[in-house]
């Protein structure tokens, strides 16, 4: 432990994800006190028709 | 907040997941007493062979 | 399936629970078109001290 | 209920996940003493490059 | 990974919770081919009040 | 969007729930190029007896 899971639209690249789970690492090893080995992250790609806010699908909001 | 994550069959129209998102969001806001734009909708597209009801895949049930 | 997963902060009650559990299921039935004992919604209630919004806990901000 | 979600990389056969949600199945309903058709298993395959151990991404370990 | 996330309702023991542990990792790792260490099995205790089937609350449920 | 989802030994005090969600908050603004105020980091504390690896539970392994 801990998993980290991160829910974002789709689109993001290999290497933003790669930066995101550095920093994340290395953000909850040093405040949460645990080791990077025991530390996993893992991205949810949600396409934007799959995704809500107000009650609107993120692909038709303006 | 709040995060509603719903996790269903794949084949779902965008419409269909339109119609889902603005009916959840409404009963949300009215009932839990939020703001549309707080409450987020989060649609996860599941395939049939993904999903096991009675240890079997829903792909390989009749 | 579907599962429907509702976090949000804790203190609603247990009526506004089955309020919204109702509302969901017949949006999710009706739309979805799947029966109502396939409608699973599970509300996982989540302390203002472990929800971060800009990055300050709900507990934190004014 | 319960509901049993196993996150994985991307690349089991559908063989396996039938084989994994009878394996599975069967253990919660015998330990769990609940019934098989109220045991749901999903599948989310997880690809390499959305899926970091010690900060860094399963596509980019050795 | 894998990560085993199992939500149930709220009662079953720490012995349940270690048998099912136990069963599930070895079936993972027999059919996944993976090793037990890299086996995460996570447990989610969910009230009677905060899981619906039907729209009504098991707690409400005959 | 997006939503962050950190699951984690039970025990960590507010401070440090605070500090990981500033943390992982502008490391996800700065990378994934977001707002803060659309980004949610949620924290679900886990009790040692409900987290199994290698198929023990934590609060059995020495």
């Amino acid at each position: 432990m801990p998993v980290v899971t991160i829910q974002m639209y789709a689109g993001r690249t290999k290497q933003q994800k790669a930066e995101l789970a550095k920093a994340i690492t290395e953000a909850v090893v040093r405040i949460a006190l645990t080791t990077p080995e025991q530390t996993w992250v893992v991205f949810q790609d949600v396409p934007r028709d799959s995704w809500a806010i107000g009650g609107v699908l993120a692909s038709d909001r303006p």
